[in-house]
């Protein structure tokens, strides 16, 4: 959409046409509501006063960016939003020229606008430059600052809109956002004014008039100290709705030929009213009824993982008090809300810091305290190094509650929970496993509490499977269980989630097939596993990983190391593909992962 | 030792003892000379104002704590340093008691100080406090940033030594590194006192007078406001060897009861004459001859595997003006400092900030240039969540140059690069291979730069092994190259520096040994194995890898996933336990890995 001759009403009624968009698409098809709803303005004056066919445009997680989708071409598109073959919830190239690179995780565009700028001074593109729009809420990150710390230094001319609503996904945490609140709400100017003060000793007359003037001088230079510190220039704050203010800012910041940080207030939710200011309730959606704001669909009948983790962890802090924890801006995502509420002195939300979070815990597990670390597989990524160097080599009693493990539904292709079997598997002294079933759970965490070392079990998004009236035992370290011993010489084996999959699985088949719970990756069942290979010469495996590094080949590395010979694996873990959006059963089903679709395979390969 | 009764005198000759200690033990083991020479008096100072029998003493990365490890009962054993069965070169506190926490990767001391603190503050021990020492050049990482974004709101009780000595192991990059610098030369001063002249215009009299008071009063508030505005307390800056000035700003940051940052300004090397001030040089050292300052030994047969590279990219990049680089606070270590030299507009040191140095060049190749990403193994698992979100997930061509691949020796657990196979492999778009000799290293960067996708390869600490006359051919994706073929049922399959030990090992043995090189783990040469399981079913399998995610375990699942029956795989890979230090030849000894050892052991199976 071409809106560079709109007038400022023209962009005004746009706005509130996109508005009305997302409040209706989304209130079928669920998404981000309210941060697409705050950004309206930043990214319509973005595209007014850069040109996405050429700047690079940079979503920091990109899942602000459904303004940006409606104006590039995807306005038809946008009721498709975040459905199997419907267009993403974030930027990707691969489903638009404007979109200039993929999103998911936070805190990389600032790396991003980096690279971009210095990719254009080495090709000499004079008539571009990057913008990226970043919330307050990834600030926190430490990957936001090592890019400052590089922009501050050389200089490259990018622009960073700071979309300051005083939230993240939840509460706002940590100097930094205090920091930008203060800024706003003149706090700091009156912390620097104590400061001249404190100066105003040191001069002959310190009157009231002299203060005074004092004042109107901070407002002029103070709130962005900490940025320009930083060698960043800084325009703002200004007002996030406001078109005018905007459109200068913009104009301003991308003749100064520097990097320079546009700081914008906005407020989350807005133009939708009952969505305008709250913290987390509104950040992801399910379907709503646009007039009463309620969840369309209420059809819950199995609590989810995270609330069976939640409600077993709670039990268990209850009693005890030396298990603490923490998350990393997912307090609601992970049911770690819950404790920090009641145990605020043991739990904590550190903001997208995902690094910090786990050394922070490695040093109360060495003080004798049993922490709790509950982040998103996909998000543990972030802090593989420290799993490895701060709790692994000391073997610290660090649990590690991997949530969203498998496939995540609409969020897709950044947010996938696939690889983290692979990536813990190889650490020294980490012990891995997983529940299968809402009892699961609660044995899962009360095993990860009396576990003296380093352990982290996977659990998914949404509920359990079902294997029928067999329900879970506790668990003993190392030890699998074995739901049904058939006769047929075949073997379902599954790992947590995967577990009820094989169960269904086998049901649709009949026959007499063996089903086992491997419960643990790491250390692996040995003793079950060589007396399963003398009964069964053809494993079928059951995960929600990832093929590479995952079940299969573990198991296939252990009958190798063994030197057990004559069985076959065949695995039904994901192919070694990135996996797309979509509602997740109708993404499991493109993958042909359906219980009925492997039951049909395991039949055809019968013949 | 107990110094607390000492008077500063006596502490100054211990000072001076410490260096004659130092620069004695390190002419003969090697070590990091620089940093532990300019941060004697620190340490000392933190023993004289706290103790380490209770307060955590937390040493970022550590490699700076010689005079902790001489002032706490080993002072005796020092003339181990480094060496096998002997002292660790960092903190390990299953060395000693008053070694509180593991360290060897740099930034994670402000988020344990502040896992500490929170522990403390449950336990409710007043009188115990978390002391942490970190250098200027570690205050780039993110993760430092992420500690203090928690610690400067939730503000618990906790003295950060910073020592600054004006450079990390390279010289200083960033703005914080600028900033910190200006805070001490004045210049910062300078800066703030144009801000508060601009505001003097609101004032009646500007006067000459006046803004001479006002320079005076700059001095007492300005040049920690970076960390206030951070929520921190700051006092400095102060002369770091000078133990008057230490003692007191340590026992006033004590008293404070608030998150602080003593900020203490050093000389790299100081007492050495040789290293004062010199920046890469002198940091990590081999055996030196004291008087002149030279390296001892100078058998430099072969050229290692960093310099082959660095020539081999340099060579490349000269004749291609799309190929740029980057590498994080290695330099030197990775050859890439040649490359920065010649083309510093196509080159960087980012500074200690590995996940932005992935995601600024996924940039980069975006704009359609060829990164190549320096990072050493153990390192680049900082950036494991960049590699896997910002460039495999759109598969851009960025080129991951893995340098100690393997077991890098004196540095011991936190260093050895032993994980990159087993958490690269799960990545989809991911292609990883590894060169095994001199030629193969050009080869590999060549076929890196014409590979249109993600790669990766990995090479040793040191110089490759040699497979006698049979030099490497060129890369071709997802090619093995067989080095001889063999009559004896029996193959070695070697990848990267394992095929010359492998290569070694056939030798030794005797008999008519086929020897594979893989070349690729992802793509496997699928061709080539199956055709090898054809006429050999024993593979022996040579890597300086993890076994867990590793060659062999990739190998079984492929066998496992052809069908493929009847051959064993026995891996001499790592395993699974973290590996010590020690001189790297004594190490793999240590480990029965030697080719000599492996020799024996398949000869015995053969019985």
């Amino acid at each position: 959409m071409d809106i560079k001759n709109f007038r400022i009403e023209e962009l005004e009624n746009l706005c509130a046409d996109i508005r009305m968009k997302i409040i209706e698409v989304l209130s079928r098809n669920g998404g981000h509501l309210s941060s697409n709803m705050g950004a309206v303005e930043l990214t319509v004056a973005m595209h007014y006063v850069f040109d996405a066919a050429k700047d690079p445009f940079i979503f920091d997680v990109s899942h602000q960016s459904y303004t940006h989708k409606l104006l590039t071409d995807r306005w038809d598109k946008f009721d498709t939003l975040r459905q199997i073959d419907g267009i993403s919830g974030y930027t990707k190239p691969s489903e638009s020229p404007y979109d200039y690179f993929v999103a998911g995780h936070s805190s990389t565009s600032i790396s991003l606008a980096v690279g971009a700028a210095k990719a254009i001074a080495l090709k000499n593109e004079k008539d571009r430059i990057p913008v990226a729009l970043i919330g307050d809420g990834a600030m926190s990150a430490g990957m936001a600052y090592e890019a400052l710390n590089e922009i501050g230094d050389r200089k490259y001319p990018v622009v960073i809109m700071l979309n300051d609503n005083e939230m993240s996904i939840s509460k706002p945490i940590g100097a930094i956002s205090k920091y930008l609140s203060q800024a706003m709400a003149g706090q700091f100017y009156q912390k620097f004014k104590r400061r001249v003060e404190q100066l105003l000793d040191y001069l002959p007359e310190s009157a009231v008039y002299m203060a005074k003037r004092f004042e109107e001088g901070f407002k002029l230079i103070t709130p962005g100290m900490l940025f320009e510190e930083l060698g960043l220039e800084y325009i703002g704050p200004i007002d996030g709705h406001n078109l005018y203010s905007l459109i200068s800012a913009l104009k301003t910041a991308k003749k100064l030929g520097k990097p320079v940080i546009v700081h914008a207030q906005t407020v989350k939710g807005k133009g939708y009213v009952m969505a305008e200011g709250q913290f987390e309730k509104w950040h992801g959606v399910a379907p709503f009824d646009i007039e009463s704001g309620e969840p369309v669909k209420s059809e819950k009948a199995k609590k989810s993982a995270t609330v069976l983790f939640s409600e077993a962890l709670f039990n268990l802090a209850k009693e005890n008090q030396d298990i603490v924890g923490v998350t990393a801006a997912m307090p609601s995502g992970t049911g770690m809300d819950k404790l920090i509420r009641e145990f605020p002195d043991r739990f904590w939300d550190v903001a997208i810091a995902e690094q910090h979070a786990v050394t922070s815990m490695c040093a109360m597990a060495r003080e004798g305290f049993k922490p709790f670390v509950a982040i998103y597989s996909t998000f543990l990524q972030r802090a593989y190094d420290q799993i490895i160097h701060d709790a692994c080599l000391m073997n610290l009693g660090v649990v590690f509650a991997i949530d969203r493990a498998g496939i995540v539904g609409e969020d897709g292709e950044t947010h996938q929970g696939v690889f983290d079997i692979s990536y813990l598997n190889a650490i020294p002294n980490m012990t891995i496993f997983a529940p299968r079933d809402e009892i699961g759970m609660k044995y899962a965490v009360e095993f990860a509490y009396a576990h003296n070392g380093t352990c982290a079990f996977r659990y998914p998004r949404g509920s359990f499977g079902s294997c029928g009236d067999i329900k879970s035992k506790p668990f003993l370290l190392g030890k699998g269980e074995i739901l049904h011993e058939g006769k047929s010489g075949i073997a379902f084996i599954g790992y947590g989630n995967g577990v009820g999959r094989a169960y269904e699985c086998a049901k649709l088949l009949g026959g007499d097939i063996t089903i086992v719970d491997l419960r643990f990756v790491k250390p692996i069942d040995k003793k079950l596993l060589k007396k399963l290979a003398d009964t069964c010469k053809r494993w079928y495996i059951f995960s929600d990983s990832a093929k590479r590094g995952g079940v299969g080949e573990i198991l296939a590395g252990f009958l190798s190391e063994e030197g057990i010979n004559g069985v076959t694996i065949t695995s039904f873990e994901y192919d070694d593909n990135f996996i797309r959006h979509g509602n997740t059963e109708k993404v499991e089903e493109s993958l042909e992962l359906l219980p009925c679709q492997l039951a049909k395979k395991i039949k055809l390969s019968n013949h």
